[in-house]
């Protein structure tokens, strides 16, 4: 989850766009490409990942719970706690695919990455 | 509450951003100029509407909660169900002043515009 930085917990997502995103090692895998908002509650979908650089995929994104991204002000970004070969079997998509299937890139991300539904 | 267009729940912030906002009775008020999360839980904090041509407010952002806006297909853009008097006296933020006081906010958005707070 992502922690405060500084005294308060609002943060514009286009502060998130663009943060690099490390791994528990310490590797830098990419940054926050997105964010995917649900339009029919208030909840945050999930982050969109880009790790082209790192795993070689080119143009595919991860899409990450954002309780999985955790803010370290040490690093000034985004550590999730995967290691390498988790995220490259992990599910990946084009940009269009993101926001295609109702509900079914959430479904996958959710449960890949074992964070708990908000939507049960 | 943002309604789908076509048939998908999810969408991009990349694609809220600079979206057109109208009010109910369809005068174009502005644009989204970015939307607020919430650092601690899985929430949209609010959307940041920038309608400064309209209300003369120049750089003053008015936030508003996520279920507030309702998509419009007609207009290609979000609808607000609030005249022009009501968002004149609505409480309006500089932009550093949207994420500085931690949940006042968002205590006001919702207060101002009734909507059922998220974290309650």
């Amino acid at each position: 989850m992502p922690t405060p930085s500084g005294h308060t917990r609002a943060i514009l997502t286009s502060k998130i766009t663009g943060t690099s995103v490390y791994n528990a090692a310490g590797d830098k895998l990419g940054h926050v490409e997105d964010v995917v908002l649900d339009k029919l509650s208030n909840n945050i979908m999930f982050a969109v990942l880009s790790f082209g650089g790192f795993l070689g995929m080119g143009e595919k994104f991860h899409a990450l719970p954002w309780s999985t991204l955790d803010y370290s002000d040490d690093k000034d970004g985004y550590v999730v706690p995967y290691d390498k070969e988790t995220l490259k079997a992990a599910p990946v998509y084009d940009k269009d695919q993101l926001t295609q299937d109702d509900g079914s890139v959430r479904a996958a991300a959710f449960d890949y990455y074992k964070a708990e539904p908000y939507w049960q």
